[in-house]
């Protein structure tokens, strides 16, 4: 594997989908939300994403079955009130470093033009770093016209402050060069935990954006999962920044050869 | 997107244009100098560098519109006593990574040379770390006459003690192997705000040099805004190193997949 | 040298060879008993692997001699009492950048696929940053089998807590894409120091798992040895970490020209 | 620049010569060596090597002169009693990252193997990080039969003790696999000043392998000259290093656009 590649699992034929990124960031908010729609409207997975950007590591799961690094594209067909197809992003990792974030997002550009999409959500979470009571859901676009539509949704636009880092800005700013257009939408996020409250505010305004009906009630039970287990993820979280200083330490035991 | 390129937007014809870089370094005081004099000069856009070696983002601006990373260039024809044309680049940014910084630079190098550059001005900062009273202006040249010709300017030689990093010294780097001349002027800047007055310092040396007239009251009013967003500027500053944090915290997160 | 390339010193014919990979990690622990197999069982060095991602250093053996960074294949035939052709993989480095980890282990897979490999032993520890008395041996597994399989050899199956980071993980990974299955085992160790008794831990188990018999009263021996070692390998460990401040130092220095 | 690339000056003509890399490094030990015999026994620059690998900038001489990154190779003919031909590699620069050391000692392992190479010499220093009395040389070779050699010098054979890291371990390593044999020679210096007294100590053994004979009496001025310019270093390192937190400072501005 000397660059990135994206394996199709099944050759689908989409009408112009909406195509709906929503790989690991803050507070997971955006993959929440996305894995909920994948489950509740039995999207399909259909290509999946490999890559020498991603981080040299494989994930274990809760029955000890080793998970390699990937990003997994889903479609929807004729979707919601205006019958859409939809081609959705998910994943368990983003790209290391800022030039593997290019190949990456350039791979996904690419993968999702040839199926014929010209309008992009990006999912994520902006993080305040203190505690949220009700979380606000921030937004940036790449045309005047979608910024208004934002604000009429309740949307905060950002304004001038900061950019966008990651995935999540970097395929809106390859999409423009691709005649593609798009939002970002950011859920308000203490930002260190698994935060299902933001994702629930990204969705309930996203769903009402693509008149798409979800049942926010399961992304409840989802949540209540979820934040049982958050103690258990800090602990690991702990865990593993011990043993990377391990590693670290171990290093320079490589010298001895 | 592979490798840096530049996309032209309009064909122009050049005669040995003077090539003036002001790309974002210490105190913005390059970049304030290139701007003031694209908009009282009323230079043309023509061509736009984009690279896989810039940060993987995007900006928002002040309506909420995004951004994508990217350095443009300008051009003026006949300008000045000498009726020179003049090639102008700044941007949003540099590249992130050395290897990238020489990818951007060389990618600059080529484009302008094929313009027939064969003199170069880069502008920049010089930060001192500290309160700077009456900004002086330091310089460094490719050549002997240059650097006697910039003394006789009142611009003070840097000598010996340390280099010139990014792209306003290895853009002059790169120029001494394609036959192009130059010199780095830098004004001096506690480095820590965006600082118009050593824009103006610069700016007052580089018309006398270019021979060419600017209004340099009107950098006053820019610097009187500049001076506003200072403090609001600080405080996203601020705001984003904590963001970072959190986002690095998220980081070990998504370990958990 | 531009990329990852193997030299073969010995063509060999090997029928479905199991490969056990065992490159330097915490504690040392799949390197020692990789060493332990090879020395015991007689394996015969068939090709090395040298990269442009290994550290740019060389090391120094105990008679002043100079030792360049590479991994190197052995190979077993008809070995245990399945009479199973075995490769097996040391060195005295891993690939230093991430992407450095992809471009190594994917030459890995490409090398012993090519050989016939369908199944994989990846060997590590397991630092746990505290004393341990009596090490367990944790593994994972690519297939439920195979996770099933370890347990039943009181192997303590890792779950969900965070990921296998380097070699040892990104094999199996790759080697998932390529339909090879495999397993990895971690000896419990403190991770601060060259530890047999994990080491003995991982090859009394995996021993048994492949029908091999060894003669582990020798990984004793080589444990004393070891030991021994210990005590002067945390002073060269010093030694070096001051040295790198020094260059890190002289970085600057370097300025100067 | 894409890659590292030489630019021959001269077309040279050498029989076996024998090679000497003395890059920058600790102590600045090796390149003193170097470049006192390239100015006492009139070596010819024949080629100068760029890389994108190089430090991002460029240096500023005594007179605000611009001086680029590089390296340069200098000839000398039928020169010492044994009447040898001779490269002598010095620069202001290293490789920076890991692979770009790599890709540098690549390219000057294949020029100088075109040129009839079959020994290297590479200089540095060794340092200690605590004042040196009377600098010891240490050394490491590619074979016995010169760690031998080394030892009849009264150079101390460094053994197991960490490695050589950077260009003078690099260079030896690859050289190794194009059938190159050399050593290393490392003078001792504590490591934070430009250290002449450590450069005589090398120089007066390489002269006697070599059988050259030198004025070490010249580098006892060249010595001096050093020793002045010792306190007038610190504070430009001290500089430099402030100059640096202002830039880094200054990354977190340019997200403000």
């Amino acid at each position: 594997m000397k660059e990135t590649f994206i394996k199709t699992i099944e050759n689908v034929d989409l009408n112009e989908p909406i195509f709906i990124e929503a790989l690991p960031g803050i507070g997971h908010v955006g993959k929440l939300v996305a894995e909920h729609m994948i489950h509740e409207l039995n999207a399909v997975k259909f290509a999946e994403l490999y890559s020498p950007a991603f981080p040299p590591q494989v994930f274990v799961d809760e029955n000890g079955i080793i998970e390699p690094m990937k990003n997994e594209f889903y479609y929807l067909k004729s979707h919601g009130e205006d019958n859409r197809d939809y081609i959705i992003l998910v994943g368990n990792t983003q790209g290391l470093s800022p030039e593997g974030q290019y190949e990456i997002c350039s791979a996904i550009i690419d993968f999702v033009g040839k199926h014929g999409v010209k309008q992009i959500y990006t999912l994520g979470g902006l993080g305040t770093g203190q505690p949220v009571d009700k979380p606000k859901v921030f937004g940036a676009a790449t045309t005047k016209e979608l910024a208004e539509m934002l604000k009429g949704h309740n949307v905060t636009l950002r304004t001038a402050d900061g950019g966008i880092i990651g995935a999540s800005g970097l395929i809106l700013g390859l999409g423009m060069s691709n005649d593609m257009m798009g939002v970002c939408l950011m859920g308000e996020t203490p930002g260190y935990f698994i935060d299902a409250e933001a994702s629930k505010a990204v969705l309930t305004i996203l769903q009402k954006i693509l008149k798409v009906e979800l049942d926010i009630a399961k992304l409840e039970e989802r949540a209540e999962e979820t934040r049982k287990m958050i103690s258990k993820a800090q602990q690991m979280e702990k865990e593993m920044s011990d043993r990377m200083n391990i590693i670290q330490g171990e290093e320079d035991l490589r010298y001895i050869g």
